[in-house]
């Protein structure tokens, strides 16, 4: 088996993997009745929350799309916090969706500033929804969410937290932050394959969508919580997935959150300073640093899909290249989900190997 | 294992179900590129199309949804011709995005009259698109779609199929029959779980979407196809449904189409001739009686609640309820993908056993 070291897909356990090749069942009928009750129970205790948490079939670019159609109406105000890709791609699905989308960008390594976001909600108050990405997947870089809902919760907005590759892997008290949206995705910290995606909803977030006119079917939130109440999901679920989550789950509630959020730091930390003692440079601010992706400067001179090729032919690990205007400048170590210590060890001691031949 | 006689989801073979066990691999490398292209050339193969075909992770219903967006802006009108559950599912989705739907329904039970199309079309030139279920799986009803689409090649619309319970497993040769998108779906005649969807893009479909302004983001297909030519997909793809479908391509390319078409053929004919040999009616309309599934009038008496329990918990056989106003009133056996007579045989063998029993 390779050593999968991109930010998702991750690599997925053992007892996972056998778990999905149980024969399939009707979606509509009492067993999996019982499997997607459970199943939304233990998400429900890793975002910590009370509120509703549904699960929907697709990637995770459709939850984003779920929550801008479901909050929001064409023609309303949005704040768009964007450190990277991902908060580039849920600002860009707004404004596809016909919202007046406020950006507000910040420099790709950077997180964002609390205090810049209070002053554009000040000056903007119009504005119903702050769309934020809380572990930017594009740049290594874990925003501080605790601060920015903080600065949020002054104004009464819907705070809406694409948490697609922290959710499960860092803490996210989605209840405790005031999080009215949590967005997670089944490829990530939960250990299973892509296919699912997961949208929690607060009580302010489903007042907003009694009266949110933008356009939606396949997405609606109210449809799959009146069928997820029988038992059930809109369309035919991506039955095999949940299989393998089931077992995750099981797997997640024997190590316990705390036990799983003190891993991630664990091996990020071990994969931060064994970079540096290879003399490569972190791409993220200092203290900002993700626990579930490490994003490594490319050292002058390095060809990086040189290097990201030799890893991959002679090593069997993958690791993720940069995105958009990051490409050849970065190189993503992924650490989330199923991973250990080891399993970085060998990402670094193949990097000490294979940098000096890379090196023109 | 249940004998899983539902329209989907359907019995996964054992080889398939392995398959999907495989570790995760990188959405974005070599692998998956080769992954892809081949799944994506074999599923043309049975679409019998040479129009593009893309991949989407996502329920069937998801398919339709970004057959409506890419085609149509809105106050578009459109011609929605429904049998069932499903065709009204389609009108629903073209309405909820703005479409103005001219509905053309049929009594449950009955096909599509092609001349009442063709009167329609005739009778509004605004129209752009037909949108037709191929198989109405709340119905078992197959559609004369060869017919509806000489009707409405005279016309210049866009000619668009949910064949979500056919293609795969009855003959749909697209684009002799002149197809503009096809929508198929991963749990039905593919024989692997539910999470992907295919939709294929005729030349003049894809001219139609350069036009259409109703939004889209993670259902556009245009950015699916870009990605495509790269060997990848927008969004984190469902990974290990693809695998089963290699393997699932692997063993209907070893069977054949044709072959696959007349196994079909003949074990829905058994179901229907064991059926009526115990006494009961069958709900479609004589000729036009689904090959994929087989819906079966509730005979007077009959607690069709009771006997599916008596099925499920007896004979570790699962049969389909009737939808919306069918509730009650038919049930229905699947058989489509990885089913064979002696499939059949087992669910008329229990029905025997546990009709007099549900009888009051």
């Amino acid at each position: 088996m390779s050593n999968l070291r991109t930010p998702g897909p991750t690599p997925v356990p053992p007892t996972v993997l056998a778990a999905m090749a149980q024969p399939m069942i009707n979606h509509r009928g009492p067993e999996f009745a019982a499997l997607i009750g459970g199943v939304t129970a233990k998400l429900k205790h890793f975002f910590q929350t009370e509120n509703d948490l549904l699960i929907l079939t697709g990637s995770g670019t459709g939850g984003l799309e779920a929550a801008v159609v479901n909050l929001l109406s064409p023609g309303d105000q949005v704040l768009a916090v964007s450190i990277g890709v991902f908060g580039d791609r849920f600002a860009e699905i707004a404004r596809v969706f016909g919202a007046q989308v406020t950006k507000l960008d910040f420099p790709w390594g950077q997180p964002a500033d609390p205090a810049a976001i209070q002053a554009q909600l000040a000056a903007h108050p119009q504005i119903k929804a702050v769309l934020v990405t809380h572990n930017e997947t594009s740049t290594g870089v874990t925003n501080d969410l605790e601060s920015i809902s903080q600065a949020v919760r002054g104004f009464d907005k819907l705070l809406v937290v694409d948490a697609i590759s922290s959710v499960g892997s860092l803490d996210l008290p989605a209840d405790r932050w005031g999080c009215d949206m949590v967005i997670g995705g089944s490829q990530k910290g939960w250990m299973v394959p892509p296919g699912l995606v997961f949208v929690t909803v607060s009580p302010k977030a489903w007042q907003a969508a009694t009266q949110a006119r933008m356009p939606r079917f396949y997405w609606d939130l109210a449809s799959a919580k009146r069928t997820l109440e029988r038992g059930q999901t809109p369309a035919t679920p991506a039955v095999s997935i949940l299989y393998g989550l089931v077992e995750s789950l099981r797997l997640m509630m024997e190590e316990g959150l705390p036990g799983i959020v003190e891993r991630h730091r664990q091996v990020a930390e071990r994969c931060r300073q064994g970079a540096k003692a290879l003399g490569l440079e972190l791409f993220a601010r200092p203290g900002y640093e993700s626990n579930t992706v490490t994003a490594v400067k490319v050292p002058s001179g390095v060809d990086a899909k040189a290097l990201l090729k030799a890893l991959r032919e002679k090593h069997d690990i993958v690791l993720a290249g940069g995105q958009a205007s990051l490409s050849g400048k970065i190189f993503r170590i992924g650490h989330l989900g199923y991973v250990y210590e080891e399993d970085i060890d060998e990402v670094l001691a193949a990097l000490r190997e294979e940098l000096p031949a890379a090196t023109k």
